[in-house]
């Protein structure tokens, strides 16, 4: 049986991003046979214009990453809260992606993770992203949920790892649930 | 008794959008005393990435447009709604003027338009915002509420005007309830 | 091939209920090979306390919906919105339900539909709804969305009929949407 | 200067609630000047039904409720999660309430916490609630918000108090924070 073949985008563009270390860590965490691979960064695409996409077509790194979605059988997306909700920078990449013809995240299963600094782990984030998903289409998995609050005290920052082992644990699960749904939903 | 001094904020760049039709209306559908002015545009900001802040400090399109909310005594935002949520672009520039010191949206009156060419008149993207809203600590005006679904029947494109009588009726009602809710609870 | 069995729960007591009345259409509405059957009444619940399920069990009314649930391939929840979300009357009803051991929404197949006098329909309490459904573990189809707004336009009140022809459309469509969704998430 | 007279509703009707023993603490962890006192009970309200209201008019619990809430300068409300949203049973007793004319939340001042046993403290039901004050016109207050995680923890069960110390702490801190808002916003 062939791989599963997992998209992961990270929603924030800092170097040492928390939410980076947690997305390196997916590959490790994954179950037998799903392969994860980073997405092309969301952080060369510009601010989204009608006007751009009218006049000059879709940037390539819009059709990159639309291309990198279409290829998956499964998308994780990881990313911060910013002020209670999805960070722009993201929700700009989805922004584009969403024009591609053929829009590439319809039927596509898709599972949410989210680290913070604070006590809800980003939780606010993902529901808006649940309801973006909606209008994408996506098949979004219910559970379980990874919300990584106090993000700091669980990883190394240093050596940019993801240490704290409840926290990998939970998100094994999540990863091997995903696989269970991505076949069970997948169109594949 | 000096005037009403209000910032109007478009979520849309493209030329000609709906939205700017109707943000560019909202001067001659005031209450008497209240000045409406747009803020700079949220088009020249970079997408936010912590490590352009610490390295280089904000830009200086983040410092105007954090400087344009703080000196108005109210904030209309008048934005579209893609994929059921805020537009990344408009969302990436809360985040990045949420992070200036002294946050000027903190305790600052908000009113929200929006518009759009389906049925709801993105009302998606407003309640998503409400809770951005919380995060900032602004005072968000309850109604009337503001959704212009079928957005193209109701303005006239080649010259730009917002047209449809009951929009520009239910715009001078909510504008005349954010003059009192700016007496009721501004800071002034 | 056997029939799809699906479940319709109405979201109000009313009698005369335009949300009953757009529900009551619904087994016309639907595909070949679905049949609909409505729920038993949601309105003879006690109001949720935990001391009453720990003193005396679950109320046989609360069974009876729980057990109606897990027999069905899907369940359509028909709904008005009160206050901007889903009906407290509704709510209780799921809140009784989702403590039922083996909890009988999980991995199901639910469609939404509302309708309300105003112009979105009761997509609002859709979104609240679609929020509770991830807790419940269930798979809610994403598209077409079923708002009848200015729904007392869109029924003949005296005979108890959903007359609006696109509103009757967009119905079947969904309905059919749903056919195929169960198919391909259903757990057979 | 007379009192500040704050009205505290809870979400749940278990006896031992954990809800309810957050209530039971906000009189000793109230500013001086201000006075709380608990709602007539939501437990003996009728499921919300018009027919009810049209046949025999607003029951007698209902009144009481609507009437302890418009007399109050600021309502405070403390509820638990269930299903990720708001209980049933509490927002029965806002259906019930929103229909009594002169609706009594209309510009009222309002301050949320919620209890839960897990991590996010009753996050998710505090969201939708602020939506539904959306409707009822209130004056939510932004911050310090109260969640309660673990709450279990948090309390001594046999003498129904609250022990957490900086659970208490935050608590004093929102209240004092709902006295400078009432200030500010309240209609007196």
């Amino acid at each position: 049986m062939p791989d599963l073949n997992v998209l992961a985008i990270c929603g924030s563009l800092r170097r040492g991003s928390y939410n980076r270390i947690v997305m390196d860590a997916l590959p490790e965490l994954a179950p037998a046979g799903m392969v994860i691979a980073a997405s092309p960064s969301i952080g060369a695409l510009p601010l989204y214009n009608a006007d751009i996409q009218n006049e000059h077509g879709f940037p390539a790194e819009v059709t990159a990453l639309a291309e990198a979605v279409r290829a998956a059988q499964g998308v994780v997306i990881v990313t911060p809260e910013y002020n209670y909700s999805v960070p722009g920078v993201l929700k700009n990449a989805l922004d584009w992606v969403s024009r591609v013809p053929n829009q590439p995240f319809a039927g596509k299963p898709v599972a949410l993770q989210s680290a913070s600094g604070g006590i809800l782990g980003g939780a606010r984030a993902q529901y808006h992203m649940r309801q973006i998903m909606v209008f994408l289409d996506a098949l979004v998995l219910n559970r379980p949920e990874v919300f990584v609050a106090a993000v700091r005290s669980k990883v190394d920052e240093a050596s940019g790892k993801l240490t704290d082992e409840p926290t990998r644990d939970i998100i094994r699960q999540q990863l091997a649930g995903f696989a269970t749904f991505i076949g069970r939903v997948g169109t594949a």
